[in-house]
């Protein structure tokens, strides 16, 4: 649904034409906290204007929210991931302001990120009584998912249930006016069918189960005191849900971001030094996969070598088509990390289909984050092409919704 | 040596300076049988005469002689490389006219192809008597070799003697004159160090023990009746002085083609799918190795996949910086072979160095040639751009000629 106001100026004062508006757009204002954008015509309708030069058209279009999905375990980088995104954007995402300090929410001018803990059915004591994990789908609402993404959707505002990530409880719930894109993460933006059609394209971070263990005993054996025993406890009783109820969703993604243990290093499992690859969807309309040299040929690449000097244990690309649970796809790998500027740009100026704006983007992306996690490796480098293939995907369906105004108002 | 003549062509009938030549251009006529050849000015020259408009210079120059050394075993390929270098410089190569029919010179407007057999100093019989093979040193005459290459080198013409491989006799010599581009071929070209210090350019062919018994049983065995045992007995004869005399000429060369089984058909041994290594050696002032993609990184690339479709076993290629003998080098592998015109335009577009003066001209060169023995395969897709780079080379040379020829005049 797009909701649209033309308006048409003439040079002559008394043209009956000078403003017109759709027979829809008396419905924005109903809907009350849509935010506005200006969307102009396509070059071509531009130059014909211009030819008249007499007169002109503007659309103002109330553009249909473009919702994305990004499924992962909880403390797999998914907010590291949405601080990129952000950033690609050009704003800063921050909470709700005036509301509950413990939202999970994130606002920036373009984007909204809306945790899907916050739909969970069952408080951590109700879990416990019940003995489901937050894995298991009986403690999440998914008709209220479903609903209230649905309602994003058509530019209404929601009131969205808050998971109290300190206390355990539901708190009241907030508004949530309709963004320009939604994104929600969590733990099942793809296990409900419903919700699923929702999206406008879907990402899934696929942390192996040997880089899953290396992180938490880092995190929680050095800087929380966790004994080594009770992580791998804590890992395996949470397995069989996360086997049956999250994993499963990987196969509906667009994109899936796989992180996996260095081959450069025989028998490494410290998981400082990883393996990442981004496997890409063919054939969807405004997503064109990226490709390394060679479209739809398999490559190998070592960059270091004559004119790029790399530290051990160095860096090595994988470029090839592939079959994804029977889809067909395009995988992109980098083993290894990422030591100076140099070794970053000389690989962005070898990958193609980046939807950069302007050369080096990516390479400026993560300079400007060089604090986040994964900067130096393949997390932060298909992160932040995943984030501008989204903006790439956001501008083609709100200049489809410009192209096709008459269209759009009927919808 | 150079030799050249200036004309300076000035608007005033009456310049002291409309015609000179150098203090040397009278020797032209004395060595007799040089060809000669109209150079022009590199552009950056030809600018500054056209803004000049008024007057202009020529230079006629008969440059010196480029000499390309060729080394291989018998029936390693080295004449369908030859034809496909001539070709390359447009020229048909044919025996002298009206000379010895069963002389081994190949001649065409740009080059002169010698074959060293002809410096044997020991015929059949003598090689007999004394148990010496042809391959050994003391069967050949170094010295008179030097004598003659340096004497074509220098701009003069020489009688050389020729081999007859029909009787196994020496015949009377045939007359020789200093051709732009002098090819000697044979098993010895890079043997001797005063020869070897004349090449402007050296290539050894290096064709495995494998794929040589492949071939010699093919040929030996289904064309000329030959038993098993007798052609691994006469390679088996043969070894011991290729390995003292013949193989270790490849540390000298500026260029190898290696030609290995394939590793695409497990356990193939038939010698028909070959694998075959372009190794290039950096840093030579006028050649400049071939790469695929990047420049001095490691590339493994199988070109069938989603573009292109290839039947099997497929294309698979490597390229990448490596050591031989202690000379930082290049490497270009392919194994494989051309099923149809697109896949060999396919690869050409990805490699880069190519010397070619026309997109697609590596494609036109082998497609002209179909009918040469791997024309579809590695073999002849390497001698096609070894051709190219020695054209590209003797340009460069040329060119360097024209650039300076009052020093040149004066060496």
């Amino acid at each position: 649904m797009a909701i649209c106001t033309m308006i048409y100026t003439a040079p002559t004062l008394h043209s009956p034409y000078s403003s017109f508006s759709s027979p829809a757009a008396g419905k924005a204002h109903l809907l009350g906290f849509h935010q506005k954008q200006l969307i102009l015509f396509t070059s071509e309708r531009r130059a014909a204007a211009r030819r008249s030069s007499s007169s002109s058209f503007e659309v103002s279009c109330e553009a249909k929210t473009v919702v994305i999905g990004l499924a992962a375990d909880s403390g797999c980088g998914k907010s590291t991931f949405m601080r990129r995104l952000t950033s690609v954007f050009g704003g800063v995402a921050e909470p709700p302001r005036g509301g509950n300090p413990d939202s999970n929410t994130l606002i920036s001018d373009v984007t909204t990120v809306i945790c899907l803990d916050d739909y969970h059915s069952l408080d951590r004591t109700g879990r416990k009584e019940k003995g489901v994990t937050a894995l298991d789908p009986r403690a999440n609402n998914f008709d209220l998912m479903y609903e209230q993404v649905k309602a994003i959707k058509d530019g209404k505002a929601i009131e969205k249930p808050i998971y109290n990530h300190v206390t355990g409880l539901l708190d009241p719930p907030e508004l949530i006016q309709p963004p320009k894109i939604l994104v929600i993460e969590g733990l099942h933006p793809m296990y409900d069918a419903r919700v699923r059609d929702l999206l406008d394209f879907s990402i899934y971070l696929d942390i192996s189960n040997d880089v899953k263990f290396a992180w938490k005993i880092q995190r929680d054996m050095a800087e929380r005191g966790h004994s080594l025993e009770s992580i791998k406890a804590s890992i395996q009783a949470r397995k069989p849900d996360f086997d049956a109820y999250i994993d499963p969703q990987k196969k509906y993604a667009d994109a899936v971001i796989e992180v996996l243990p260095t081959q450069l290093i025989p028998g490494d499992n410290e998981g400082k030094v990883l393996r990442v690859r981004l496997i890409m969807k063919e054939g969807l309309k405004y997503f064109k996969p990226v490709y390394l040299f060679d479209e739809g040929s398999t490559i190998n690449w070592i960059p270091c070598g004559r004119k790029l000097t790399c530290s051990y244990p160095g860096i090595k690309f994988f470029y090839g088509p592939d079959s994804y649970f029977s889809n067909e796809v395009s995988m992109l790998e980098m083993d290894g990390q990422f030591d100076r500027l140099e070794e970053l740009i000389y690989v962005e100026s070898h990958l193609s289909n980046l939807s950069t704006k302007f050369y080096g983007e990516v390479t400026q992306q993560l300079l400007k984050h060089s604090d986040f996690p994964g900067s130096n490796n393949g997390t932060g480098l298909f992160q932040t092409i995943v984030g501008l293939k989204i903006r790439d995907l956001y501008e083609q369906l709100i200049a489809e919704t410009a192209a096709t105004p008459a269209e759009a108002a009927k919808v």
